[in-house]
């Protein structure tokens, strides 16, 4: 078992994957955001009345995953052939659960643009409700299925 | 209680701090990552021999607080006077902790920069070791400190 | 009368401003997308039920207007305090009014940062809907009004 | 008649458009600028003698045109295969007449690269020449023609 | 002879290589960083004791190797495949050699992905030495050699 | 004599330069292309008649300048106040010098800035030849002056 990420000389590099078929890839991230209950219930209220937190959230994650490689330093940068991403309030935990999905056509997986895109957009939430609650925490931000590649599909144990 | 980052509206908007004074501002954030046993002993390995993650991530952590304006939508650009990551190894739990701390002098605090330079520095830990652990968690990324400003000094109740 | 944004040998410039003073400054820019009356439809229902085209092209506004230095080549870097943009549905011309609000403590104007919020706005709104209707126009992008520093209050003469 | 850009909660997404074929496909936008005569002049003069404000908009049109994908949210990145524009000095209606041809080979249209080289290059035009004529408008940035895809050829009915 | 960047009124454009075929490239290039001894013994002291400067330049170097169509005005937008950086110590000229290997499948080739990364690494290391060694010089980037596409194989000459 | 760049574990930090004062710093950093006669020659004719290499160079590196900070990893970001280049065609030894000249009020000095302009400049030259001359090499890219800060003023020995 070895870091495919170094060189040898020990020195990190973008491994060259250009023997690398393109072919249809896909991968789901999930993750969540912790908060006060009153907290929860601005964003839940907002849709409607007060302002969109999630509305945000969604296009920061969306935008955030098609500069992953940007951010992230070596990954490949790929050409992203779709992105959502999907808010599922939990009242039992004071939680707001985020779901992303992100396609590609490529010769590498999608894993980083997914996970990349719920950071982005629990970091938004946080932003956007740090004024009324600080201590919010981003949880369990893990990769939750993935398709397509030489490494085959891949499916998370248990909820996260 | 409500949230200001939405106009009359209802809709977004980076709020004026033009009349807020420019003071000296630190917030300091964390996180962790966890893994396997056998990848925290390839990343603690890794700096003496084959390939040092943590260097990788610390790098990528300190850029991306430098952008978080530009990732998180309604985040003001901040000239960042100084941004540190330190990571600790918790081989009991099997986790990298990391601490993000990030100062400026300006109008509004660097919390979100904190917590972009976590997350990031995080993310880039999973590039890193996916190849050989692909079921790696980012856990409790959250606000440690933060001082300066109008809203003055926050600490965090107990550990994360 | 000679333009200021090139060298003595005539090539461009960014003129440098160290010599001005660090004001409150702030410019507001409006445009409008011309489209048809189904389009406009869509729209206006959207907010309720189907999609927020108009969510969308806020947040996109709002990003630009903080990057405009990277898309304008001789643009100051300027750290914005505040960003805002309204849209007012006008079904009498089949048009959305975009209206952008930009403030900063600086040594130059806004000008270009009203200005590219509405631009990137109205790319959004036509990129959102650009399945059901090609041929929308964007119109009249203009400076409405500007104050501060030393060129003083401008107000566009009349209505755009 | 609907909006594709939403998923079934009503929130943007990117499109899944990894089933679409890589097809050439080629489009063009226009635009013009509004401005007074002897602002017109200075531009006319500027390339032989005392510096090329088209020359500079020509670049921030193109560079623009590259980076779509980062300032439209729900834009799909895409690896244009060429990008030129050019420029039509009107003196009867004093404006300058802005047109981008942009051009690639994958799996969505490029009227969004287009319109935004467009609107890069005309906001390059103003930032240039504020200092001389605030008042200048940008007018009518439109799509002229689109082929390629599954849409088909699309031709704007008549002048713009 | 004549430059094919620009189009037919002498203004530059980014040349369409849709005609082109996607074909495996290859680009090798060089550079180094001349410097005092003093200096060379910190960098060559750091990587065991006081902080590995090489390992930033390598980080830099790669990232700027994918955002090298942000950064060169008429380049085309390219999926990296693979792309490595290796320094070489020589003691006798007090310097640090840098070579990049950057590699894509791709219209078009990738010398200035390879001489971009030489470029920003060496610019990372005058970066993080300038406090104890302003005078440092970069010197003799290049292109070593080349392959792929229909300009074929090219080796410079002799060493740079 | 140590690198500040380190933190206490021997990893790469943001200096934090919160108490230094905001003063007028400048900086000129120089650099030049060697090239065939005949590229030379084809660059001097171009401004007139076919395309004008230089003025897109010029633009390139003064776009790239106010990105330094997002190129070189522990760069401060900072407000430039103005960024001028200019060339110098050199027969005699065939070659393109290139001058930048940085300027802002802030915390840290614009050596970074003015290298980083000469240097994706003289990429750019590179790029827009490349078709007739891959032979070109970029020489002698160091700092020539610099002003303001606590260190001082710094002036290169020699030419060089």
């Amino acid at each position: 078992m070895e870091l495919t990420h170094f060189n040898e000389t020990g020195r990190a590099r973008m491994v060259d994957v250009a023997e690398k078929s393109d072919t249809r890839r896909l991968a789901v991230a999930v993750g969540k955001v912790l908060m006060q209950s009153e907290t929860l219930a601005l964003i839940q209220q907002g849709r409607i009345a007060k302002g969109d937190v999630l509305a945000v959230a969604q296009v920061a994650g969306i935008m955030a995953a098609k500069r992953t490689w940007e951010l992230i330093p070596m990954c490949h940068p790929l050409l992203l052939t779709g992105v959502d991403l999907s808010f599922s309030i939990k009242p039992e935990e004071c939680s707001v659960e985020l779901t992303a999905t992100v396609s590609t056509t490529g010769k590498t997986g999608v894993e980083m643009e997914a996970l990349t895109a719920v950071s982005a957009a629990a970091l938004t939430i946080y932003d956007m409700c740090k004024a009324v609650d600080r201590g919010m925490t981003i949880e369990s931000i893990c990769l939750q299925t993935k398709s397509g590649g030489k490494s085959g599909h891949y499916q998370r144990g248990g909820k996260p």
